[in-house]
């Protein structure tokens, strides 16, 4: 396409960003449709880029500019450098992204000795016109000449002194004069407007390639050639008396959603005086009664660029003698939850389609929509920030132990359970808390994992606090709290806040419940949750789960009055004696599964066969060294035999590297009575449940397989158990076996392994520690933090999923299958389950689910949907 | 092709052996070409599968035998069933792979009442005949008809009682008579001749499908569908007076590998006699004197029959009345330096070419050649068996402690190391032992790897002992052996010998060193060495090592005067502290490498920069613990806040999965002054030796790369060092950078990393670790040993490259780096690449290297060559 070097913002429109940058496209666009935009041009990037090349503005160039200066003159009535009516004006960079660390704008640019004058015949004001070229001056001096700005404030400062006054506004005309006088010694400012705006232009070129532009656009990886374009508009003045005014306005709510104009003015000023706020604007509506034919233009027009641009706009306007200005249209930023009542509303209102409203949500921010928040009202004194490990904010009474919290949140008191870090050991505690603080450990530590999983508001890697375990004291800078004192921890921000701090209840309002409807119908991945109690799975429910994708059962085993058992039978000297052990352990499982069945109505639960290695289960070395200690001074020796056993048990089953020890179908295979219980609680549960009317769907899940015999031996034993249930109680149950592919050996073998399950879930937590190399205990403060602070990593892997490693294992494996098995149902389960763009992924290659936890599981749906209608990620 | 149901001898050869079943096959092809066999013919394999499906011998079949019965009639001039001249057959099963588990051979068929007569008529021996009736209808009742063997045995007995003798042979003639009047009443044998060959070999069809049979092939898994073939042989007699006799002979010394006759017979014998050790048979040079003409053709036809199978043979034969007839040939078993030197010998006499004597040599047979051996000619007493986890026989007094090994080591004591587990802390007492001795641990622990690449003996997991370390004694059953006893292990089986052995030092031999060069001319891997000490380097170069592809640096940091200048560098509070501490240490590893570099004459070496979490170099928790309860105690104020600080540090320190951790490139990235000091000394050392005129060629190697933009940055951070170094010194060094494959995203994304290194090596030990998510301190004992009795894994994947998985990542790394840089230098590394099977692998997924145990690089070679020559795996 031949481009030109300028565009009347006539000639240009909104999808024209690349090349006149965007601010400057969406002039052009509002100038295009009629809404009313003073008079300007845009210089092009094209042009940016050969300035960066030459380091010069072309004659051609500079030509152009002036052609167009004139075309503007015609355009206004006005004069670029005319004494009498002066045509000024304003000078902007705009790249096609937006970004930071370029130009400032240059105001009031043609004004010199002779236009002032000028000016102040036009506007009836010499004071006006004096301060105008007084800023024009400095801020020439300082973006286009590089004089440092405290060389102006000086001069500033010294005549207010002088004058004995205090704000810029009340130096009087003389002393206004003066300060030119003296700017103009300051800054060598050419008097020749073309000469003015040429370098201008020049500056804004200049700055494209400044150190901090530079620097931003190499951290945010932007391509060095974007280049920008120069906006150059005529200034338009809220400031020539009380029928003049500026102001800002949101065509709804930002806040609510609510449809109506939001925004506020003032009268006689310009923009910089709302941002400096010496003076309180006023509510948009009260300019009604001040200006109403300016306020029905202003209400047509704000109109008119919503339903232009089909969303909300932030619009900045000015009136100049009553009439209305445009000067800046955007989509307006809002939060979260008008986010969702907007989309809802605009598509009742036929603005857009049930497909766009469901693109334009970020999933990722409606997940505060789901979790109780510190209220926005109040102020509050931050002690620490962690890491926000698991959302929603909680305030409690300190508890420095896992059985305390349990007792104490038993006797009916709210606690925040506080640790330098949390064991598998520690989950009862957490249940049984409003939130759960730790001082070590990262966003995918055992703390958050589990917060997350069950909803509970969790901080971790507060490395700034201290725990003296001795004395239960939180310690931080200047405080100390003890198990008396209240605290409030935020895990949607990582705030730690001593004291209690009113909250706010989330609620799942109309809209967002139609917005997730909407979303259902486009989706194409089920959304399941990971739930592993009644309370999870209720949970699940009620946020639209469509079943749960992952059932852990080690939870079941972790319960204070179950684990005795579940110690007694890894002590277990023979397979009898494990047995026994676990024929106690059977009826509690099946009270598990009785009710996880009923909740779910017939939805298909995935049940996951014990996974975590069994030294898990027991006590630290440390602690029964400590209780030999004490119990040899008391002297009772079979007490001191047993723990002895235990220690040595406990040495013995202990596992240099337990992650990739001895866990999961190993478990299953080299204590096959274990895995067998388990299937009988499930079937026993599930044929009780059917009896009584309840339709029952269930997977049997079998974790982290790494070689199909694997499978094709388990898989006999479970349905040998599974029949011989079936045919005692005479129920016929529709189970599937299913398996976890959380190695990178089981992704290759994906296709063997189909041969033996209906049902395959992607363990990403796993996968990505095993495709890695990372231990996610160990790697997040030892040097995944180094990573991603020197951007060796950009995202967290354990968050976000990766897609160049692990994500291409998945498809190898996904291929595989279905190659072998077409019809085989594959998810993936775990954190990534429920992260938008980890959705999406899944999304593309041809996943049938995703299962998450329950809080999630909005997000989930409406990320299947995006990906479904196809946004770019 | 058209098959028949039966071939006569003259009629089949070597390569029917699918039809004929293997001895079948052999005995057809030795008729074929001359040799004097007892006439016969073979039932095939099709004929068993058809038996298999009805449970019938067709009467096609039956007339076919018995028209092939008639052809060996007019071939022997004897007649089945003939009251005078009667025609005697042996039947025999034969599958195409040999199998345990089916029938046992049938001799003397086609005796009966009447024939009896005839066979002591023709032999002029009653008793022989009634015995050799006995016999059969001993034979055929307890093998067709199914009597237990017992009923016979008593029967025998109650006769000997009766005669009052001890030796079936001293039983009367009528006492024989007797017997079969007996056996005969026990056992309904048919006296038609016809009616018990079809019998025998419906016997012979139905043992294909006994339940041994079965099991065994389902173990080995072998098709049920081959078949067995049934061989029927006209008898010879071994036992019919001085002209007779028995033997078995090998055409070469099986123990030495000398070309000679070796072997023995006896004089009016049966094979079975020879068997039953009742007699002492006499070497078989001796029958030159008794029978020198059947000697003479004994000693032509065993030539031929070498000759003709191009191998050293062992050789069944039957002289009867002066008559030889050879009833078996096979390819003689022998020993592995008997094997070499055959090999060879068979080369110089234009027997066999090159590549067939490189083919013929197992290398995994070799490797006991390079090792250490306890002599073959004495007797001792095993006290446990362990695993053979590093090849090679010692002897020394125990030593229970790295730092009392390596003491008494230094005083000139031969000490054998016996611990539960070692660890790095152990190396240095590794290292000064003779041999060392593990109680748990597998082929793979630390203590297995590191001896292994020390090339010291070690047997480990030795679970049938124990240690009592406070009064330094190793326990086992009824024997405790203090630090003053001598205790013997021989790491090639993994026994355990209390006191002194006598041992054999190894030698390379000619003909190794001759087939070990012919090897080098085929291959086409480059077969480097694991070398990290002096030692190593030079046995690695005696072994024919092109170059070092692998050299750990950490060993360099645990020896005994460096440690403690490590852990204060592990300890530093600053980077500044931390690289004092390091500039101690650089001279010291200036002087490894100096040595390494002279010591390899400009071959390249592979310096692997450190890799270990740094927690590995501090001492357990456990004991820094102990230590301050003791300082406690000494009240030593300044020595107690010193170990506090060193227990926070290993505490902070400390990972759950360190194999998983902050360790490889993440450790340089995260202190690059590490990495910076290590390639300050390599560059330094490089310059120095290239100063005094020995050439240098080195590669810098990263480990555990897991994306590519870690080595973008470090490779910089090498280059500046390495220049700088470089222009400082004024000479020039020609390194290249390196990376270490290890996990599978680094598989994954070859292309990538390809981009930054000229040199990848596989490091797949720890690609196992993570590709099977398979713990290698913790698999061993928890669960592998139960998934390879159970053939969950057919292999151990730590010593069998696992070509599923590990190896279609390495497949893919291959490609990917290829394409990414065609001349890109790729390696294995570790365990695997001094295993045959996977070296193999390594060659035909193109690699460019292997790189091993000094001790196992001529298996290297041998394998290297093999795979070159194209032989099937």
């Amino acid at each position: 396409m031949v481009t030109k070097d300028i565009y009347l913002f006539e000639e240009g429109k909104k999808d024209m960003g690349m090349l006149l940058g965007n601010k400057g496209a969406q002039l052009c666009e509002m100038t295009r449709v009629g809404i009313p935009v003073p008079p300007g041009f845009v210089i092009t990037t094209k042009v940016c880029n050969e300035y960066a090349k030459t380091g010069k503005l072309p004659k051609r160039v500079k030509d152009n500019v002036l052609k167009h200066v004139k075309k503007i003159e015609r355009k206004t009535g006005k004069k670029f450098g005319d004494a009498r009516n002066p045509l000024l004006f304003s000078v902007r960079s705009g790249a096609p992204i937006s970004m930071p660390g370029m130009m400032d704008t240059i105001l009031n640019l043609g004004l010199n000795d002779k236009t002032v004058l000028g000016l102040a015949k036009q506007t009836n004001n010499e004071w006006f016109a004096y301060d105008s070229y007084r800023r024009f001056l400095q801020m020439f001096g300082n973006i286009v000449l590089d004089i440092s700005k405290e060389s102006f404030e000086d001069a500033i400062n010294k005549q207010k002194k002088k004058e004995g006054v205090h704000l810029d506004q009340e130096i009087s005309l003389d002393g206004m004069k003066e300060l030119v006088k003296k700017f103009k010694k300051i800054a060598d400012v050419p008097q020749d407007p073309s000469k003015q705006l040429f370098m201008a232009i020049g500056a804004v070129f200049s700055s494209w390639n400044s150190d901090r532009a530079k620097s931003y656009r190499e951290f945010n990886r932007l391509p060095n050639d974007l280049g920008t374009g120069v906006n150059v508009q005529t200034m338009v003045f809220g400031n020539l008396g009380n029928d003049s005014g500026t102001g800002v306005v949101f065509t709804r709510n930002p806040a609510t959603g609510e449809k109506k104009l939001y925004g506020e003015f003032l009268l006689n000023a310009q923009g910089e005086d709302i941002v400096a706020g010496t003076r309180t604007p006023k509510p948009v509506n009260t300019l009604k009664k001040v200006l109403p034919k300016a306020y029905k233009k202003l209400v047509q027009t704000t109109k008119r660029l919503e339903k232009h641009y089909k969303d909300v706009q932030d619009i900045e306007f000015t009136i100049e003698k009553g009439k209305l200005y445009i000067l800046q249209t955007r989509t307006a930023k809002r939060t979260a939850s008008a986010a969702v009542k907007i989309a809802v509303d605009m598509v009742k209102e036929g603005v857009i389609s049930k497909k766009m409203a469901i693109m334009r949500i970020d999933p990722s921010t409606i997940e505060k929509l789901l979790h109780r928040q510190i209220s926005d009202e109040v102020s509050y004194n931050v002690i620490a920030t962690g890491l926000p490990a698991s959302p929603g904010a909680a305030t409690g009474k300190l508890s420095f132990d896992a059985d305390d919290a349990e007792k104490r949140a038993d006797a009916g008191e709210k606690v925040i359970l506080v640790r330098s870090e949390t064991s598998p050991d520690d989950v009862h505690g957490i249940v049984r808390s409003q939130g759960v603080l730790t001082l070590r450990g990262g966003v995918t530590s055992h703390a958050a994992v589990v917060s997350r999983g069950l909803g509970i508001p969790c901080v971790s890697g507060c490395n700034e606090l201290d725990i003296d375990y001795k004395n239960k004291l939180l310690i931080g800078k200047g405080i100390k709290l003890g198990e008396e004192d209240t605290l409030t921890i935020d895990g949607t921000t990582g705030r730690v806040i001593p004291g209690g701090v009113p909250l706010v209840d989330p609620k799942i309002s109309k809209e967002f419940a139609q917005l997730l409807k909407w979303a259902d119908s486009f989706k194409k991945l089920k959304v399941m949750a990971n739930a592993d109690t009644p309370k999870d799975a209720k949970k699940a429910v009620e946020f639209g789960a469509e079943g749960i994708g992952l059932c852990r059962t080690e939870h079941m085993f972790m319960s204070q009055n179950r684990l005795p058992i579940v110690q007694e039978m890894i002590l277990s000297k023979s397979k009898e004696e494990r047995e026994r052990a676990l024929a106690r352990l059977l009826p509690e499982q099946r009270k598990d599964f009785t009710e996880l069945f009923k909740i779910m109505k017939g939805r298909k639960i995935t049940i996951r066969l014990l996974d975590p290695p069994l030294h898990e289960f027991l006590p630290d070395v440390d602690e029964i060294q400590e209780d030999i200690r004490s119990i040899k001074k008391s002297g009772n020796k079979k007490a001191l035999a047993e723990k002895e056993e235990l220690l040595k048990k406990t040495i013995h089953l202990h596992e240099v590297n337990p992650m990739l020890g001895h866990r999961g179908i190993r478990l299953g295979l080299v204590y096959p009575e274990i895995y067998n219980m388990q299937v009988r609680a499930i079937m026993e549960a599930a044929c009780n449940v059917k009896k009584r009317g309840t339709r029952v769907s269930v997977v049997i899940e079998l974790p982290l397989v790494a070689e199909e015999r694997e499978l094709a031996t388990m898989k006999d034993e479970i349905d040998k158990t599974a029949m011989e249930v079936q045919k005692k109680k005479g129920v016929k149950i529709p189970y599937h076996i299913g398996t976890m592919i959380e190695l990178p050996r089981a992704c290759l073998i994906a296709d063997k392994i189909s041969k033996y399950v209906d049902f395959i879930s992607f363990g990403t937590n796993d996968l990505t520690q095993t495709t890695f190399g990372f231990s996610r205990d160990d790697a997040e403060d030892k040097f995944l933090h180094y990573y991603f602070t020197n951007k060796i990593l950009e995202e967290d892997p354990f968050v976000v999923l990766d897609e160049v490693g692990v994500g291409e294992l998945m498809k190898m494996a996904v291929k595989r299958a279905h190659a072998q098995k077409p019809g085989i149902e594959m998810i993936i389960c775990g954190e990534h389950g429920g992260e938008p763009k980890s959705v999406h992924f899944c999304h593309h290659i041809n996943l049938d689910g995703v299962s998450c936890s329950p809080y999630r599981v909005p997000i989930a749906r409406l990320a299947a949907a995006q990906a479904a209608i196809g946004r770019k990620k």
